[in-house]
């Protein structure tokens, strides 16, 4: 699966949280770390929308799947 | 702090795992919840960075936040 997840922004993160630099090896890791997150609750919220007989991924659908996954 | 992740790649991230359709709130809360859970991340990277008197975030202080953090 191609990558999704921009550098540039998901670097921008780092910087906001209080980095004064960061190595490439170490955005890319980020972006990739977060994709894989990201998909993971994806694939919750969507089986969460069908659970409830809908074929639109609903804002509760993704509440749910964030509350049983991210992030401590 | 203004919203950093573009709402646009986050949605394709539903579609990969399989969403028929997906309502604007929806995006709009995923993208938001994302970008949460990546700026505690990035916090404890560069925590850990600071922790091992670099000023650069690399690779290995991703891998340990993430690792401390995301995403079961």
């Amino acid at each position: 699966m191609k990558s999704e997840l921009p550098i540039a922004p998901v670097a921008r993160l780092l910087k906001n949280a209080g980095a004064e630099r960061v190595s490439e090896d170490a955005k890319e890791e980020f972006a990739a770390a977060l994709e894989e997150c990201a998909t993971t609750v994806a694939k919750k919220a969507v089986a969460y929308a069908k659970h409830a007989g809908r074929k639109t991924v609903k804002e509760d659908d993704i509440k749910l799947a964030v509350k049983s996954s991210c992030c401590e």
